[in-house]
Parts: structure tokens; C-alpha cells; sequence
């Protein structure tokens, strides 16, 4: 809400009215609810990603208006007029995106002429905006971007500087309904400079999001763990599970008129999870695993390297994907054979016949082998079975050894993963780190650990 | 398609126009129509893509079924119940991801109980899947996963052998509704496996796509060198270029009642291509790098290692994604650090002062040095600045050698990538791979390369 809208209510001679109308722009901002079409086949047909209606879902919900729904559809005039139709009842914001570029004949546009009964009207600022953008492209102009300066009648007109499809506004009772190009950067453009600001005019609210993220637990087992907090949670507060391979991310979001109130409220729920289950929080916001253990060993100042079987590198992968990585991070030994398990990393013969490659033991020695080549304060180790094949008796595909070797010790775990070969490789990975991270926090942050 | 329009396409840089024009241009079969439902604030918030439904809609559309809308909704009952109601009515199947997990978000199974008038039931043989999966992963089944086994007495069930929500399928006139979970690969396996092999048993014509793997390329110069050949290609033969970081893939599709004709319709144009271009090509279908060498090796008999510096473990990353892989591929050093190569690679600390770590000299003694101690036919090094930071003069961020080992020869090639750190990663390692694939062919099968 605006300081000249408050200053119309303080100064409201009448006090009953004074209260309709803060009632009307309350309500008015706590339920402005959106509906989003995205028009173009090649979102149909599976041919790309429907990027757009993420960004602009996630762009409102942040601006604390609620997208009902997002419907994709494709290019025939039926698909758009029909989806205008259920769309347009009902809501407060109605936002298009597609169908609006040179190359099909500006089937979005004439549909909603049609639909708002108007007819196209040629725009004279828009034909200078196109023409002043080919100009500026060294470009000839064609006849099929000069019809683009055509516009419905009875649409409002938001100039596109940076495209040849102007952004085009129509109301619909109490209903407006917003047309914008699908270019990305356009639409992202208009969104951003013009009707995001529009919007948040009428609203006196914003969506705080936090996402909280975990690793060393399942779904249903953090679910049981949590359940009595869940319950105790506030109304204002909506918790999701957004699981992936090896990770959650608990995702809190709340509505308020004040951020630092709404992301203070949050962050007491965060503190009581904390208490909860203290070892599976890994981070916070999208943080991921690598990025968080980089932080630890920049504390630190300590140095990593790993020695990887089944893993194959992926975790050496993850750890440089960071930027500023080789900092700490020295390097690693992918030991596929045994040859290299042994010549490298000094794991014996006798140890990988009578224990195995897939062992307690190899992995422990993998782990102290590649501490001492490599002269790191860290170092981790994998070796399992990936599958689809190598499996033994005792031995099922997804069985995976992981130890962690620093200093003062030497760990190990035993895991036991599904049968899908990408997924082994990435739990052993995520799961390795977390190990790695749990190490690291224990022996440098003891007073803290689990806390 | 006019060779003007295609001229068009093809020199449009971004590729967008020459997206839409296919997109346009797409045959869609008549015979079978589709609408997606997607549930989970997760969507509608815009926190993730809706990479579900673009992959459902893609795998559909190559079945030759018309997907008319994908629906987005949020965890609600109500705007579960309503998209259901908008789309059971006049069409043959509706697809419903997501909602179906233990935890108190996933609300769709207890919505369409509802909706079909049906009660929960204990369902001993979704019991027994759920415990075995259990049992496999050595967790304890908690009462949520329990509650699992309870399906709408009026569905059928499709067994999820991977996870632990079932598939339930439920009939409304002439309309199927396929209720999925939303965790991607059971969706996936739960799709492939079981429904789309049902549904294309009632097709009578079907899209045929084929892709054409391509590397070492620009797109334009691509399009260039095609240009004669495309202008040729039948009417009823779709082209599109898709692009990745590296790799450009080069998609046919057709559609017809006989899979067969269509198939070998495609495959003639595509042997033509094969003339054209056939340095380029390293494979087909949506073959990867990795995999394709792996098919090399395994018939060459050879084994092959990588040393790493800027891919930091993602070429035997990758290398090892393909089963079977340790067949031929041995292991790996990671060289982040110039102690690393010097040591394990034999890099002299006078190569590294006076040449630096990113430097030919650095690159080819790096893959002698992994050839010697690994004893491989083949070894692949990379050295370079990923970025964003570590440019220094003459040697911005993007800089990349890449040295193929062989016991013939070493050969070096030096790269100017981009500053994306991730990007960099990603070519240099699929740019290396493609290096050594075509140094085997060419030691391997020296009659047939270039052909």
C-alpha cells in the first residue's frame, strides 16, 4: 500500500468509511491471485523448457501475489481463445506470454482482438520503436515487422525497446490480463521495468521464501522426525519437501506487509528445526554440498583430495566445480583397476583378494593412501558397486564403501544405494561429502557440532 | 519448406526462428489426444522447472499423441479437484505428476478417491513392492510408507518397482487418467516401462524422430556446408538444429502409419548426410561422447586414462556414467594442484615456471605422464583456466589445452572457450573426448575414417 493511499484513509472524514476502504485495499492486496498462459508449441511438444512460466511464477510469488495455475498451450487460435476464456473469470492478473514474434502472423494478437471484440489499429509510437530498433541493427525493416506496429483498438500499449512486439494491456471487469512476447529477455524485460512495479502498487505485501538443506535421512523418515513441530507450525507458514538424489530441501514460505518481520518469524521455526535434527542440516538457501564444505576448509585453511572408485571422479567434479576450489582442494586418484587401487594408493594384493575391491579395508586404504600421496588435511574414499554389473554374492549392486580419512582417524560407512547406476554415483557422492562435512565440523567446530 | 524459408532458418543466429518454423511445421497425429496436469507449489512458485511435463509431453508427441494443454496447479484439494474436472472431459488420456510422496503435501491420491467416489484400500502387492524396496536399502518402513499400500479401490495399479508410490490408472468414459509420482526417474521408468508401450498398442501412426550426433562444428558453418543437401530433403521430413554446450544435435522426424518406411525414409537422408559430413558425426540417436568411445574401445580392445587439470575429474566422470565402462577405462589423476603434476605426472618444475601449468609443453607431459604410469593406449590431459578467476596476461579465463597420448604420438590442440567456469568445463571435456575419439578411429580404422 502506498504512503498517498494511507494518507487517503488517515484522512477519510468518515471513520466508517475510512474502514471500507482500508478493508477493500486489504483484501484487495492479500488476495491478488494470477493465472499464466504460455502459448507455443514447441513448449507442447516438449521441445523446450517452459522457462518463462518459472520465471514470472517465481517473480510474483516473490511480489506476494498466489499464481493459481499455469496453463500451457499450443498455437492454433482455439488452444489461445479457450484458454483466455477460463483464465480471464475470476482472477485479478491474467499474464501471456508467446505468440506475438513476425514468424506466425501475430496469432496471439488477433485471437485477443478478436476475443475483446476490437479491431487493429495502426501505432504510430510503436512503428517508431521498431523502426528505431532495426535502425539500430543496421537492419531493412520487412512488411512483416511494420504489421507488427498494429494493435488492438481498446488495449493499453507498454513500448518494447528491445523487440519488435510491444507489450499490450486489456481489462476484463476486474480482471487485467497482460499479452507479452515469448523472446525471454524481452518478456523478462517488460516484466521487470514495467509491470512487476505496476503490480506491487496495489499490494502492501511480499512472499519471504527459506529453504533449509538436508542429507542423511529419507523423506518419510525426516517426515516422522518432524511431525510434532509440522504440526505446531504456524498457519502463515507453508512447509514443502523437495527431495533429489541424497538431498532435501525443506522449503518454508510465508506472506507478511513487513520482509524483516515475516523472515524473522520464519527463521524461529528454522532455529527449533535446528535443535531437531542438528547433523542432517547441511545448509541453508540453495547452498550445495561442495559449496558448503568449500566454506568450511577456507575457514579452516585446510586441504582436500579424494580417491575414487566407483564414483568415478564425480565427487572431484563437484568439489572444482566451485569457483576458487583449488584452494583447498589438491586433487584426486580415479583408481577404476585394481592395478591403480594397489600402484597408487597403496592397497595390497592380498587385501583386494581376500577383502575385495568393494571393502571395508580397501576403502580405509584408498582413503590413507591418497592423505599421504597427496599430503592433504582430508581426504575421501569410494569404492562400491555401480552397477548394472560387478555384482557378488553378498555383494548386490548399490553396495558402497565410503571412509573418510583425516589425521587423527580413519572412518568408514557401508551404504547400501538403489539399482540405477547414475543415481549410485550421485548418492555415493553426496553422501561422501556429507560425511566429509560432518568430519570436518566435528574436529574444528566441536563446541558447535550438532548444534 | 521453400529454400528461402530455409535459408532463413538456418542463418538465423540464435536458432529461435529455425525453432518456431519447426515447431510450426510439426505433424501432429489426430488420432490420440493428451492433456498433463502437473501438481506442486514447487511449480506454481516458480522454485523449480517443470522439467516433468516438458519430458511427458516430448515422449508423447514422439508416440504421435497430441498433448492439447499442460496444467500447472498447486498442493491444494480444491485446485487438484479442478484441473481434474477440466481435464477428464473430452480427451482420451490425462497424465497427473506429482502429490503422491508420504509426506502431508501429497495430497492426490486422497483428491481422486474423492473424485472418483472411491474409498482407500489395502493393496497387499504394493505392500510387498514397498517392503522389498525397503528391505533392498536396509531402512526400517515407517507408518508413512505404510499408508503407501492404501490405493482408491476403483484404480488399477502399475507397480512402482523403484520407489514407493504405485502408478494408479482410472477409467471415466472414454477418458484414462494416469495418476504418477513426481519424483522424475520413477515417472520416467513408470512412463517407459509400463505406459507408453500401452498406449502406443491403440496408435495406428506415429512420429519418428532420429538424431544425428555432431562435434567439432559451429552451427552456422554446419548449416553452411548443409545447405545444398537441406534444400533437397523431402517434404515430409522435418529438420532442426539443437545445440548444447560442444555438440550439436541434428533431429529428423517424420510421421506415418508404418514405422518401418518412415524409419528408412529418414535413414536414407541420413546416409546422404553421412557423405557430407562425416568427420562430424559421432554417433546417433541421443548417443553420448563418452558412450560412443566406449563402443571404440570395446571393439578395439584398448584402455585409455585421463589426467585432469581444469576438467577436475569430469572426462572420467563421464567416461565412467557409462556402464561397463571399466572395461576399458583405468582411472584418472586429478592435477589441480602444480605439486600433483609434477609428482604423479612428471611435469618439471622448470616446465611449469617458465612455460606455466597452462601451456602445450604442460598438456603433453601430463598425457605422456598418465600414459607411462597407467600403461594405457590412450590418455587424455587438460589444462586450463575455467575461470573466474586465475587469467593472467596473454591467458584468459577460457584458455584450454588439450593433449591426446598415444603410443604413436602425443598431439596438443589449444582452445579459447568462453568465461562461464561451468561452460568451460563442459566443453573442454567434450571437446577432449571428441579429440580422442577421432585419434582412435583413425589409428584404429584409418580406411574408413573421414567416410
Amino acid at each position: 500500500m502506498t504512503a498517498k493511499l494511507r494518507k487517503k484513509i488517515r484522512t477519510c472524514p468518515s471513520g466508517y468509511l475510512r474502514k471500507q476502504i482500508f478493508i477493500l485495499l486489504h483484501i484487495k492486496s492479500e488476495d491478488m491471485k494470477a493465472r499464466i498462459i504460455t502459448i507455443g508449441d514447441e513448449i507442447t511438444t516438449g521441445y523446450i523448457e517452459n522457462t518463462n512460466a518459472t520465471w514470472i511464477c517465481r517473480r510474483l510469488t516473490e511480489s506476494g501475489i498466489t499464481v493459481e495455475y499455469v496453463l500451457a498451450v499450443g498455437d492454433t487460435p482455439e488452444s489461445i481463445q479457450n484458454a483466455v476464456e477460463l483464465a480471464i473469470a475470476g482472477t485479478d492478473i491474467v499474464i501471456i506470454t508467446g505468440g506475438l514474434g513476425p514468424t506466425r502472423d501475430d496469432i496471439t494478437k488477433t485471437t485477443l482482438t478478436n476475443f475483446f471484440n476490437s479491431e487493429l489499429v495502426f501505432n504510430e509510437q510503436v512503428f517508431q520503436d521498431i523502426s528505431r530498433l532495426f535502425a539500430s541493427r543496421g537492419f531493412a525493416m520487412s512488411e512483416l515487422n511494420r504489421k507488427q506496429a498494429m494493435v488492438p483498438a481498446n488495449c493499453r500499449v507498454i513500448r518494447n525497446l528491445i523487440g519488435t512486439a510491444p507489450a499490450m494491456v486489456f481489462t476484463h471487469g476486474k480482471t487485467q490480463l497482460f499479452s507479452l512476447p515469448g523472446v525471454p529477455f524481452e518478456m523478462k524485460r517488460l516484466m521487470t521495468d514495467s509491470i512487476l512495479p505496476e503490480l506491487k502498487k496495489n499490494l502492501n505485501q511480499a512472499t519471504v521464501f527459506k529453504t533449509v538443506m538436508i542429507q542423511g535421512i529419507g523423506e518419510s523418515h525426516l517426515a516422522e522426525l518432524l511431525s510434532n513441530w509440522e504440526n505446531a507450525l504456524p498457519k502463515d507458514i507453508k512447509l514443502s519437501y523437495l527431495p533429489s538424489p541424497g538431498i532435501i530441501k525443506l522449503r518454508f514460505s510465508s506472506t507478511g506487509s513487513d520482509i524483516k518481520t515475516v523472515e524473522e518469524h520464519i527463521q524461529t521455526e528454522i532455529r527449533k528445526l535446528n535443535k531437531i535434527i542438528p547433523g542432517y542440516i547441511f545448509g541453508y538457501e540453495d547452498i550445495t554440498m561442495e559449496a558448503a564444505i568449500g566454506k568450511l576448509l577456507n575457514t579452516t585453511q585446510q586441504s582436500l583430495c579424494t580417491a575414487e572408485s566407483c564414483t568415478g571422479g564425480y565427487i572431484a567434479h563437484l568439489l572444482t566445480s566451485v569457483p576458487g576450489s583449488s584452494a583447498y582442494f589438491k586433487g584426486s586418484v580415479v583408481a577404476y583397476s585394481n592395478d591403480i587401487k594397489n600402484n597408487e594408493l597403496g592397497v595390497s594384493k592380498e587385501t583386494l583378494d581376500t577383502k575385495g575391491a568393494v571393502s571395508q579395508e580397501t576403502a580405509e586404504l584408498m582413503a590413507g593412501g591418497a592423505l599421504k600421496k597427496f599430503g592433504c588435511d582430508y581426504a575421501i574414499a569410494t569404492t562400491g558397486i555401480a552397477g548394472p554389473d560387478g555384482a557378488t554374492p553378498g555383494k548386490p549392486v548399490g553396495t558402497v564403501w565410503i571412509a573418510i580419512a583425516s589425521a587423527s582417524q580413519i572412518h568408514s560407512e557401508k551404504f547400501q544405494f538403489g539399482d540405477d547406476r547414475q543415481r549410485n554415483i550421485r548418492r555415493s557422492a553426496v553422501t561422501a561429502l556429507n560425511l566429509l562435512r560432518k568430519r570436518i565440523e566435528k574436529e574444528n567446530f566441536p563446541q558447535s557440532f550438532g548444534l
